[in-house]
């Protein structure tokens, strides 16, 4: 079937149902039933279908809206990033449509549809999980996006993203950096899901730090959570107190968890630092003022949010045919506060 | 001079420019010469001037996006609330244009100018200080307008607030709770600039606390900060701490006052909330994780956002004649952790 065969009709016929409960899937899914709403979705995703008006419209939307798609606005992150993005997009006369997708692939293809219909000049785009699929999917809605916090693959669109796995280094590197030898050092990572690349690359930076000091990357411990929060933070660093040997050092790969494993550290009967070093990542407002102020990575996020509306309107103004894909990478920095001091 | 007859020329000629300067002056102000910047925005307060085509195109939007107009999206206040507006808004198929005034009136302006353009059907505003004349000049932008966090005075708008007296009063009452006589209890406000009507209402329901324990409220004892910060919270803390006789509490109109209040009363030598307990205002995230949980007023402010689209939504579909004005109030309530435990 040719790509541009691919419409609601064939959605439908694939499904079995009608044009509009297609209709119906992507723009009110609550009142379709969950079964039939799956078969629509099997359908589509089979497919590879955009519907047609968002897709038509994202790459020819003459309005000054740019839309900033994002899981959640009271993330600190991500509000952050919505700060350089409206600050920036208002410099240059450009309004931002704020789309919460709470990660979800079919509230972001809604939002791209009301972005469509607003005739948006283009998008911002913040997933989180790093479904192949999807981001293909969200390519071909328009060239007119630029990715945030991730990497498009080369040729593939623009984007601007943090080296986390740089960040992830910095971290375990100044928790193995010390006068003792770094083989006494005993060094733990509490992290989220694999599957969210940004887990994965502070992980790999982690290891880089073991082999860059002569360790064996292998002896870097792992715990993993379900949620990447104070809760689980603290239930991680009661687990941890009770364990022999007793760690140095825990890197947590974001800083909700790293201020539960202090208190969890210190439910244990282990102080921080004095018994135990812990650096967090993202720099939030609370890092600064938790029970220990937090050694932290700070990443650029206003820069992050700047840097995206400056791609995505250097690409608007360009030729169509000369448009070469921008892909930049900003550095994180180690801030070094109690949780972690430098070694004496 | 007829209010119709209030148009860009009339502004140029009084402030002795060209049409295309106050145009300027409204869109790009960067270019205009800070004297003839200040001439062009006298000119428009003295005559009550509102962009044509702002004013009409805000009464008659007809697009489904909603404005919302805050000071900073990266207050975690302010985001929550930015978090109940998108997702009440995505439930009706409307996107959000998310503009950041920095409780500037010029950028405010600027905002509902571009809102204008892209047809929006009504905006969310939250004005940080109470100037009299702004909230008027906004009501003349449009009717399709929800004041957010400040009650609209009778009959002239929609507005959804939260009922800060009535959380100052909580805060207060709770310090002033113990076994021990009320009079025994020695309490500071720790607060912001009363302009900010928001700093103005907690002092007010502190007071009535007073009152309904039999207390003069003369006695509340006032600390002034210049900026509602830790770093300010902290200066204060440590002058609190010198001062005698040494408070029992403290209340602070924002948790990050009271979290820097902490720290200074630490520094001065005492401990919290052993020798004096501390209450803060929000609830924000790191009300819960600081070096001690803090009690604190909190705001239902995912609801102050749902309500304001709510509240909008209904403007939109009244017919203009019948509407009638809605001035919603919702209620904080306290949240008691260690900062200020409860009377044994």
């Amino acid at each position: 079937m040719a790509k541009h065969d691919i419409g609601f009709a064939a959605v439908a016929r694939l499904a079995g149902v009608s044009n509009a409960t297609v209709s119906n899937t992507l723009n009110r899914p609550e009142i379709v039933a969950p079964a039939t709403r799956e078969r629509v979705l099997a359908a589509i995703e089979e497919l590879d279908f955009v519907p047609n008006r968002a897709a038509a419209t994202l790459r020819q939307g003459t309005n000054r809206l740019i839309g900033l798609v994002i899981p959640d606005i009271a993330n600190p992150f991500y509000s952050a990033i919505a700060r350089g993005v409206t600050e920036a997009a208002a410099e240059h006369g450009y309004t931002v449509a704020l789309c919460v997708s709470h990660d979800d692939p079919h509230l972001e293809l809604r939002h791209f549809e009301m972005l469509a219909e607003h005739r948006a000049a283009g998008a911002l785009v913040a997933p989180l999980t790093a479904d192949a699929s999807r981001l293909a999917q969200l390519r071909r809605v328009g060239s007119r996006l630029v990715l945030m916090d991730r990497t498009a693959p080369e040729g593939t669109g623009c984007s601007v993203a943090i080296d986390d796995v740089h960040g992830g280094e910095l971290a375990v590197a100044h928790l193995l950096a010390s006068p003792a030898p770094a083989s006494d050092r005993s060094i733990v990572l509490v992290n989220g899901d694999l599957a969210i690349p940004q887990c994965a690359d502070r992980r790999e930076g982690a290891r880089n730090a073991f082999i860059a000091a002569g360790l064996d990357p292998d002896d870097l411990r792992e715990v993993t959570v379900d949620e990447m929060t104070v809760d689980s933070g603290r239930i991680a660093g009661r687990r941890i107190a009770a364990e022999t040997p007793r760690p140095t050092g825990v890197f947590c790969t974001n800083d909700q968890l790293a201020l539960g494993v202090i208190r969890g550290l210190n439910d244990g009967g282990l102080a921080v630092p004095d018994e135990v070093s812990v650096v967090g990542y993202g720099d939030l407002a609370l890092a600064a003022d938790g029970r220990v102020p937090l050694t932290t990575v700070e990443q650029p996020k206003d820069e992050l949010g700047r840097v995206a509306v400056e791609i995505l309107l250097a690409e608007l103004g360009a030729d169509r045919a000369a448009h070469e894909h921008v892909t930049r990478t900003l550095e994180p920095h180690l801030v070094v506060r109690e949780s972690a001091p430098l070694p004496a």
